[in-house]
């Protein structure tokens, strides 16, 4: 059975795996301390055209989002999110568990709109009743979305406006950043983004490593004593090389471009098959996730031999379904895609 | 340099990456859900001969800590560990940070005595005020501990039987599990520690994993809807196959005895190079981790050529070191370090 | 200047300094322990014609709602609410704060409605990624609402039924509840409350006490050792008898009605001045919190002699304040407010 | 049956319950923000000499020790206290709930001694491993101590240099400050534990008030938005002024320290009716508790005819029991007690 499932349903790109085999037998320091940490963090700090960046590695997306929310938040504040963010919907109360509240705002096919966050943030300081209420500290956007869409380079600075006006943290997750970057569509840069927001992640897991997120904190505002925050919320390694030799890899020649470009490569082409087998598009993203609407009876059938992930029921009869492309879509699990579709729907 | 620092400063074995290069593009369902950690499991549960048990695979020792303790206590109950465990004074307040606190008795080379702790809790009962102090819901130990101790069979029951008499979760933190396991002066197999304890873990991390550690829920007590409880935590991945693929490897043809079995023969003769140079052992432990007296100034030439750990000034002029063997120590840097020895303490 | 802000502008009933007078040289056992509280508890259970019910005095309402949804939640677990739902809104995030989340559903006059309520809930158990999501192990409802709307027998009935059907803990915030009780709208007797709820407050802050809440659990499901999980929060006070006299002073020969009757049958009087001084009512409630709408300009005017609540602007030029009545309300108070409305509005 | 179980077994001083009776039907302000408490807090400053001093007004001992610990703190802070101290043995663990963990040195008679503190610190910082342990960013102590022993000038000096070499808060827990302030062999006023701390609480439960506890921020360094961050901790009554008035009463024509003084005049006869009685003191302590040696089969007999506070079992066939003092003691009481004295005991 082949698989559109997610992109993170295969392993790791094999140059992560020709790098961890060449230092096996190395001895480093451990929890981060080791060269290939700082070497990565280095690299990173080069992409990002932003020297003074502090970075830290981290294992996987909520456990990121948990970290730096809750080290960055004071405990009177909450984040503010749209209301299809990660951290509001699908993180079983993370955010929460760490004592903050996740305030939520619309989405518009995963975005927030910078004039309704405005009016929200307004709102709350213009309430006569605010100190009994919870401060919107930080505000959390993902790029790509949720729903694979992007922010454009002046939504993104609209929102960071507003976040400046009232003094609030802008947080970017990037659990999918290479596949943003990398779009046709996109016209923000990795230096735009860290010039842009306070603190945003680089994902690895999700675009070509086999765990792993780099958070990059973009404005000397890494919470001090971070090594024992983290660790307090489980988040520090012993071998913390694991992380670092990853993202050395990823940021070398780079690698972690070409893993989105192959995606984005292989995205053009799945939309392509998708829109030839007469799949209506819930949404047609500018990503690596695409959302078609399909008959339930086609479904049951297709998914005999294609793993995708369910969306949501559209009405008593149609759902939509996820198709994702990512670092490892092969040609041949697409061309078989192609012939089954031809087939059963 | 060579390094006897800790068993935590190498990569994984070799096994471990032929597997996940094997596995490398199959895709996979993700968090946990794939076929690779179901054949753990089911291994894991043949080699504790427990085939109901549950297990869960988390990331590194604190996290693991942490989820297991704050998962499983009540929020009137703490954690009773002897004031040496790595719950009570090395995870920066992570278990504190969960809510719950460590309640400490005193520690004989890392070891809790049954008798001290059926006193403590013997007296919490009886005194009047204790609805207004912390219940002690659950025994804490590691075997080996901190100081490469282990417990006998005998005083594994013994505690057991402490706990069972107050109602109290027995729980067993693994982190080298391996090295006691194949300890000449072990006599716990994995079955009986199993059947002894409430819970405990698999180390992978410090015995020949990237990463990864193995819960082990031996009673049909795993907490109802643990998945979630784990994301709360930051302790659920998306590829948990990662993990998966891992623990499958090292219970396939007893990869995870052959580590530990590994490190213990090279322990030997890392005590013997020690003792011919004449340290005085702080206390010889029946584990891969050995601690000795240096005077300050050897120390200083020692490390220029070695990497050891710091564990404690002894006097003004006197450091006790740690040296580890592990699964990856090799003949080589044995022979590299009695040759150092020679020439500087 | 006269005073309709709220219903806890003001000291407490007579007869309570009275009681607290008398018994104020006895010596009594501490934190809740003592002979009224005992008393209190018993006259509360026939009140609420359940023997059985368990009853713990908490100091104020934020502290008792979030001591209630602590300790009857499972990690995993928020509670669902009225977006206008107090916890929701207006607790500073107290809920988030002890770890879980509130999960809102659409008010309606500050009301949920039990169709929405069972959708909502429907909803989360069919999605298939529930297990990263945070399951409503809770439903609160206030009586009367923060809009002074009540819910009929009819209404809870049924929202008791989407709790029954989906094991949701159901959970009245009666801050205000001698108002309900007390208005002539109102269908649902404590009795009947006690049984179609699993755990209600009886608010004294704003029905005649100097403070206290007295919580009750009507289905022998006080959360064990409920002593310490308390005073983990911060709400178990030495001098408990403080609670538990004023308490046992509101169930006696029913002051706790003849309070709310009072600020009833002054609420008929405040509505019918508002009335004939042309207000347009926002929203007119069956309790003792009326909401009217003003123009900012005469509002400036009226708050020179009339301390009220601002509640929400409704345009440019248009407030809703709103006017309470309590236990303590004067005849006086009231022929003050007509005059001065008849000059100023 | 008499008592000298605790100071918190009776009501109020009179005066109280006068002032709260005259003021009864005004209208006032809700969370502390009438003009009460703003009288009180002043009063409170002039009593300091401490102009600057913020102060906040909660409601009971645990939960103000878990609101200033718990807002003070950074999460990667722990408090430092005597192992007898109140935060770390009776407060069920609601430090540790509120996420930090209580790090204790020894108790001599209740109190810490300047130079192990600066051992503790010392060591702490010296150790390389630190990143992986708790910091401690706060020292406890309480005046008087659980014992009734009080710290000298001198002593609170030297702990207070301690705290400032290493940037650590001073914490005062004043649950009986006033029984410390009158007491003749005190040598620190109000003025100076003003000066020499950051923060301290004055209480109002155990000395003459029906709850309440005024926290005195010295130094400038309220948190900042601490009505919210009080509100989510469950800490801010609606009804503030029933705190304000009490505390502007106990301040006004010095009535707290009259408690105080009357406390210390009934105790002194306390202690010569127990010596005479022949009673070997455990402890006898300058301030309100005093701790004497019984034979279990005399307790028996006492316990039926005078309440006092069992302490903790000295041997096999004896235990210590507290009699306490308080600004309600009377002679009546006094004289009984003398006379069952002299028949059972």
């Amino acid at each position: 059975m082949i698989s559109f499932e997610s992109d993170y349903t295969t392993g790791a790109h094999p140059e992560i795996f020709k790098r961890l085999s060449e230092i096996n037998f190395e001895h480093t320091s451990g929890y981060g301390t080791d060269v290939y940490c700082a070497s990565a963090i280095e690299k990173i700090r080069k992409a990002c055209a932003c020297p003074e960046a502090e970075v830290y590695f981290a294992v996987g997306g909520t456990q990121t989002n948990q970290l730096v929310v809750s080290t960055m938040l004071k405990d009177y504040e909450g984040v503010v999110a749209a209301d299809t963010g990660h951290v509001a919907a699908h993180e079983a109360g993370a955010i929460e568990h760490s004592g903050h509240k996740v305030l939520t705002i619309p989405s518009h096919q995963g975005k927030m709109k910078a004039e309704e966050l405005q009016a929200f943030v307004k709102n709350f300081y213009e309430d006569g009743n605010h100190e009994h209420m919870v401060f919107p500290g930080m505000v959390y956007i993902s790029q790509p979305t949720e729903y694979g869409s992007l922010y454009s380079k002046q939504e993104l600075e609209q929102i960071a406006a507003v976040c400046k006006a009232y003094e609030m943290i802008l947080y970017v997750d990037g659990a999918r950043l290479g596949y943003a970057l990398m779009s046709e569509e996109n016209d923000v840069t990795l230096p735009e983004l860290a010039k842009l927001t306070d603190v945003f992640y680089i994902g690895g897991t999700k675009v070509g490593a086999l765990c792993g997120e780099a958070i990059v904190f973009t404005k000397n505002n890494m919470p001090k004593h971070f090594i024992p925050l983290a660790k307090q919320r489980g988040a520090l390694i012993a071998k913390g090389r694991l992380l670092g030799i990853q993202f050395d890899t990823l940021f070398t020649d780079d690698l972690y471009l070409q893993c989105g470009k192959h995606a984005m490569e292989q995205k053009k082409k799945l939309v392509s098959i998708l829109k030839n087998a007469g799949f209506e598009f819930f949404f047609e993203s500018p990503t690596n996730q695409q959302f078609v609407v399909i008959e339930d009876e086609k479904l049951k059938k297709l998914q005999e031999k294609v793993a995708v992930s369910f969306w949501e029921k559209k009405d008593e009869t149609h759902t939509v379904i996820r198709f994702c492309s990512s670092w490892s879509t092969t040609d041949e699990d697409l061309a078989t895609l192609e012939q089954i579709l031809k087939v059963c729907c």
